[in-house]
């Protein structure tokens, strides 16, 4: 057998905490992996100098995960094109945003039959539909993609503090492949036969963080912040398993993808605290994206405004009353201390 | 149909907050029960004042749950045998240290075909048997014993903090019953067919609370927390199933007894706290029970050594690897940062 091809696409933090583990994996395995990991870089300056050389020189990427060193295995490319040729084993992470144009990129230029694997959170709602990343690879580049998600903060997993994450597979031997690819003794991989729970937890969960924020923020205790994750927990199971064919209760309930991805978003985490401050400072999130995340926005709320108008189109609001009140709160003027009203 | 006759054994903290729910519940729910509320107090002087004298005149129980008012129903007996004259509603919500002497002095003195709800943390184990309360006080009164256990800090509850709990039950009738005395709009109530497993999870999840204790006092992040509180919550189902009979998996994954308590016992609460000190102070558990519990006993590591004696004795231990890392670094010496290895 011919041995796998690994291509990163995207060299944020995430991006740059997997490709080290990655980088890593293809060594110890080099029965199963190429040597050679290319990455693509979104070609940007930093302090002077191409981010790509900067990669390729010091082996740190600089601008998202610095302080971390990559094996000298992976190897950054500013060519989308030129990053994939090739490959057999395409991982996928970026921020949402980048999906499209990426995936425009990308078209005839990637064999048929390889295959892949998503680490994007997010989800794409238009008007009454929604899809899943991975559906998109699927149906766009006619390849079998996985999914990866955990309770996964990117700088914890680069210095090698045990973690645990979910990859949910098409076929059992895919899953194998990527487990083998991740998995390290401090970040334990588990495998699910289920890429649309894995994939959907790792958006809804922000709309959870937004509403453990908000209760934070209210100065409620910690029995209010672990009711409002075990009611997010469920309405994100319920929510997945009435849209989407063949969803496991286990991903939400005992899976890092789940239940510790839920955890750690309420503990902590961009969408958590920005909540927060919506509550104490009483400013609009436009506002604090722009004072707090430099302008980026803030997942949570968004996805809670998306997830509103599907379930809205459908007709099945009232089922979600923690979503529904997220994003009435967020975007609607609800004030924030009827949150847990009626739960 | 003659009305309930409700009586609370046990007036700390925890039983003082929900004496004031099923104080205010008994009121409004007046059809079905009777409206006094007598709540067994321990006789001890406070401040140069009988604690039953200051509860009955100033209606708060200024020892155990300051600050907060009770309602006037809920009446101070300081003589056992008194307090449950009549009752046909027990409610058991002590230390368990103290649970022995209290079911002696309560030996003939309770009629049988009354209903008992258990509120104690904690499993009686002797040996290689292991009993839950619930069904301790069954067989030893001859009375139906249902469990209710949450994520329930008692401060919090007792100032209207939203919060949830998980009533086990025996009969459905008896949960319907035991629900309408403690829920109130800011504390949900739900009811499971599951008492063992209800009960059992007050108990295990102090062991995950020291396991998440010791990671937070090695600095590890957050992502470590949510994986020890995963791994946590399966272990406790797989003990619960695997040594007690129709022990549902929701308790655990969907309940608030269950997911949720373990959240908020391992982001705060006592067992966290000293376990975190443990490691970060480096004193043996014997003088920081002394420093930070006033002599009381941590629970969690107490329950861990009876959960370890047990496992042995059914030559188990290999099956519960987080329970076993922390017996061992609690009691055995075993260095601290081993607790993640090999998990």
């Amino acid at each position: 057998m011919s041995k796998e091809r690994v291509a990163i696409i995207g060299s944020g933090n995430w991006g740059s905490a997997i490709a080290r583990q990655a980088g890593k994996n293809v060594l110890k395995h080099g029965n199963v992996f190429e040597e050679r990991v290319p990455i693509w870089v979104y070609e940007e300056e930093f302090e002077g100098q191409k981010l790509t050389e900067i990669i390729n020189t010091t082996h740190i990427n600089k601008k998202y995960l610095p302080d971390v060193e990559l094996p000298s295995n992976v190897v950054a490319v500013p060519d989308l094109v030129g990053a994939v040729k090739g490959a057999t084993a395409l991982i996928f992470v970026m921020p949402h945003q980048f999906f499209p144009k990426i995936l425009e990129g990308l078209k005839g230029h990637v064999d048929h039959g390889i295959k892949a694997i998503s680490l994007i959170k997010g989800v794409e709602v238009h008007g009454n539909d929604i899809r899943i990343f991975a559906d998109v690879i699927e149906s766009q580049l006619g390849i079998s993609c996985s999914a990866l998600s955990g309770a996964n903060i990117a700088s914890e997993v680069a210095i090698d503090r045990f973690s645990e994450t979910t990859i949910g597979y098409r076929k059992k031997e895919d899953g194998e492949m990527w487990k083998k690819l991740f998995e390290t003794p401090s970040f334990k991989v588990h495998l699910i036969d289920d890429v649309a729970g894995v994939s959907l937890c790792g958006a809804l969960k922000n709309i959870v963080a937004v509403a453990a924020g908000i209760v934070d923020g209210l100065g409620y205790g910690n029995n209010s912040k672990a009711a409002i994750m075990r009611i997010g927990l469920l309405e994100m199971k319920h929510f997945c398993q009435e849209f989407f064919k063949d969803v496991k209760d286990g991903t939400f309930l005992a899976e890092s993808a789940g239940v510790a991805d839920v955890i750690t978003s309420c503990m902590g985490g961009r969408n958590f605290k920005v909540a927060s401050a919506f509550v104490t400072q009483k400013k609009p999130f436009d506002v604090l994206e722009q004072e707090m995340l430099n302008g980026q926005k803030l997942q949570g709320i968004h996805t809670a405004k998306e997830i509103h108008h599907f379930l809205k189109s459908h007709g099945r609001l009232g089922a979600y009353p923690l979503f529904d009140k997220v994003y009435h709160i967020c975007w609607d003027g609800m004030p924030v201390d009827q949150l847990t009203e009626g739960l």
